[in-house]
């Protein structure tokens, strides 16, 4: 992880938010080539699934809204983690993500102390447990021998501690019993709209996009003139309060989504097609902009695990340098959030169908990906590393429909007036369509890595032949192999490789 | 402007936001057909400034980051509205949008009374505080009569106002001298990062985007390997918490900017011809993509009304049917914020010119410019009214490379499978690369009005002739000419059209 990290800072893909600040935690801001990635993943994701579909039309709806959207979607109570203070040091912790235990020596008998942890893999969690009970027992004046053995830890999460556990279990930050009950912790950023900075100009920033989907339901229905089923897509900015933001760009304070809401008739044998066609398009998608497969799985909730109002929940997982996580969900949603909507407003939200004359309000299928975690998912599958002529290589291998810069167009030599003329020509030609840069500087050999470690797909030579053939060079980044192409074939060349038409 | 709002609701280009809650004041949601737009106006933008340059980059940051950055740049302290509250209502107004004055018969006499009434023209302002002086008078015993001649009024704006004159001024709302002094607003919205909600945990929704720029000069230069003059871009969403927010989207609370810093050489003599270029570069992006030019102007800042670290500002106008206002502006902004930026962070700014071998801070020339109101231009100089076949025809011109919708593909009769099937396969293919509509209900000319409604550029039809000579029509929007194109070129004519090449 590390490694990727220092790769997109140093070739400018993301940085740090405030860095010359010293930085802001959860807050990252995207380089000249991260911006182009991004700007190609949600073009991508937009012409997939607007643009090429006839029966979803988009949104681009506000990131700030009237609190009651978010009284009427359960937010404002529910949208919450549980949290714990260590009232010695200030620090906060997600409850969830502490894990306690009693601490006993092997083979039974009193309990010496507890210890309390913060999250991690088995083994870690109990060499910093032991670690910390030693720290603990030997400060309490009864310190452990050298050779003492210990209990297997029980870990159980803080959410689980009885008010009498609570007195005993350490804060991990001060080694004493200051750690305040749980508590639940509002994950929406909170401001204050208008002049008057009293509690009902109280708003917040959008936890997700799909609210303004839902109220917003009629209006893009009827002024696309829309028959269900149809789905409503946007892309934009989102805002959590995580408690603890991490995993670089996976877990952040601001994160960009694009979402689908898919409108279906109710019923209980209808939604099962549609979710499943969803799930099958999002992988196509997810393929067809260069996700690498083996790394991709499938995470089928269970039906106890979800919300009540939620018939299935499909996640497409990714396994990330850090783990497999969640990368993007495919819920079944039912009419839930239209029916709190209409409850709340006193709107009604059915649809009349012409086709079966009757009125109903929609169920919906929600596609829902993150555009940063694709962003990561994508710099993941691209890191890769082979040898060519004998050396080592470290390259991007970025799908040519993502891929920050499109192809790089290359004189053979600077200073020969005749290949920059044609070269330079041949850049205006290609700029006007695609991110296309122009290196002149050093070898050749040179110039083919600098383009292959930023993930540029193809490199045009113009060379002395081509004063006579009128063609150029194409250098396949993966395959290192050339071809031999008429330069006013190239756009047409590239376009296939980028666009696949 | 009642009719252009009506038009965008009514055609989904833009809606009240959380309309089903009644609104919320200052923002809005963009529908099917104003996403689209929205989006064409800035991937036109990026097109044409980032993609279409050498010399400039990208960048795509954080809304919220460090409030040291809001502090070095000033904002904290200076980004203000003076502000009255009315103690009576607890309504709040704009100090400089309100006008007092106080009231005398004509031909002089003692002061009858003060009014106060909200910016306006001359004549409403005159009728306002006519009709608010009768009730006032009323209200005090001392009715006007009834052909009473009033005094000229003398209005000066509240800012103005001597602490005893505000002991006399009556509130607007109240009628009552309940008006506060007026004092300072900052209008940045401001939220608590973090879990802990003291004072060290505020934060800002950023105002501009052009700091996040200037925090991320050296990481923009340095991964983009870029040599001054160069500049960076970015679009993205900027809030302003206005205490008055008016005119549809031309001022509201949450709104999209696409801002570059170009930095350039210091030095007296150099700023001036870039700054030129700029706007000359920015008046032609704007020609190109369908401004009418007969409602633009130019507003040279005079230099007393420039920030003191400005050399120079002109703004580009157009005439909105609320007045002629500011589009876009282009600075000439001096080295102020870097130098700001440098000297909080402890970081250098200092760009190292390999060519003159000197070590400086760059000044910059800053083109930015308001989506939201760049889409209120388009929309404004789109709406066109005129007669077809002796009909009354609205309809809304765009240029074909900001259209929402591209073309629209008719099969003239929608029970014959082989229209149909031609006519479905063109679409497939156009959809790949456009926004593009399939259209079989109803007659032919009911079609192409629906299309010129939404500023369709372009209706594709099939007709029995396609099935003998491969040829389908394309009729203009505008002209409403047709012409015949065979349908292996039909692509290539629509790109010619649409993006110029």
């Amino acid at each position: 992880m590390d490694e990727v990290v220092s790769l997109c800072k140093r070739r400018g893909f993301v940085f740090q938010s405030s860095e010359i600040y010293n930085g802001f935690s959860g807050f990252f801001d995207y380089g000249p080539l991260g911006a182009e990635l991004k700007r190609n993943i949600k073009d991508r994701w937009w012409r997939e699934f607007v643009q090429g579909r006839s029966d979803v039309v988009g949104l681009d709806a506000s990131i700030i809204s009237s609190p009651k959207v978010w009284e009427a979607s359960g937010h404002v109570e529910q949208f919450t983690d549980p949290m714990v203070d260590c009232r010695e040091t200030k620090l906060r912790f997600r409850a969830d993500q502490l894990f306690y235990s009693p601490v006993k020596m092997e083979g039974g008998g009193d309990v010496l102390c507890h210890v309390c942890v913060q999250e991690d893999s088995e083994d870690n969690m109990a060499a910093a447990a032991k670690a910390q009970a030693k720290k603990i027992l030997k400060k309490a004046g009864t310190p452990l021998g050298q050779n003492a053995k210990l209990d297997p830890f029980q870990f159980k999460d803080l959410t689980q501690a009885e008010e009498e556990e609570l007195a005993v279990i350490p804060s991990p930050a001060s080694l004493l019993p200051t750690l305040t009950a749980p508590r639940d912790f509002n994950l929406m950023f909170e401001t204050s709209v208008g002049a008057a900075a009293d509690a009902s100009a109280a708003a917040y920033l959008r936890p997700e996009t799909a609210q303004a989907i839902f109220v917003n339901f009629k209006n893009a229905q009827s002024t696309g003139r829309m028959k269900v089923p149809f789905g409503v897509a946007q892309v934009g900015k989102a805002f959590r309060n995580e408690v603890t933001p991490r995993n670089f760009i996976f877990r952040s304070r601001e994160f960009e989504q694009m979402e689908i809401e898919y409108f279906i008739p109710p019923g209980d044998d209808v939604w099962q097609p549609f979710h499943e066609e969803w799930l099958a398009s999002a992988k196509k998608f997810l393929l067809g902009i260069g996700l690498r497969e083996d790394l991709m799985g499938l995470d089928v909730h269970a039906p106890g695990g979800l919300a009540h109002y939620a018939r299935a929940c499909t996640d497409i997982t990714f396994r990330f340098p850090f783990g497999v996580s969640e990368l993007m969900g495919v819920a079944a949603r039912g009419s839930y959030d239209l029916e709190q909507h209409a409850k709340a407003s006193g709107k009604s939200m059915e649809y009349f169908d012409d086709e079966t004359k009757t009125k109903y309000v929609p169920h919906v299928i929600e596609p829902s990906l993150g555009v940063d975690r694709l962003f990561l998912a994508l710099i993941c599958s691209a890191y890769a590393e082979d040898e060519v002529g004998g050396e080592k290589r470290n390259y991007l291998r970025f799908h040519p429909s993502v891929a920050p810069v499109k192809a790089s167009v290359l004189p053979l030599l600077k200073n020969k007036p005749e290949l920059v003329e044609v070269a330079a020509k041949l850049h205006e030609e290609l700029k006007k369509r695609w991110n296309v840069e122009y290196d002149a500087a050093g070898a050749v050999g040179r110039r083919y890595r600098r383009a292959d470690e930023i993930g540029t797909p193809f490199c045009i030579t113009v060379d002395f032949d081509t004063l006579e053939d009128k063609c150029v060079t194409i250098r396949d980044r993966d395959t290192t192999e050339q071809r031999r192409v008429p330069l006013d074939e190239v756009a047409a060349v590239l376009q296939k490789e980028i666009d696949g038409f």
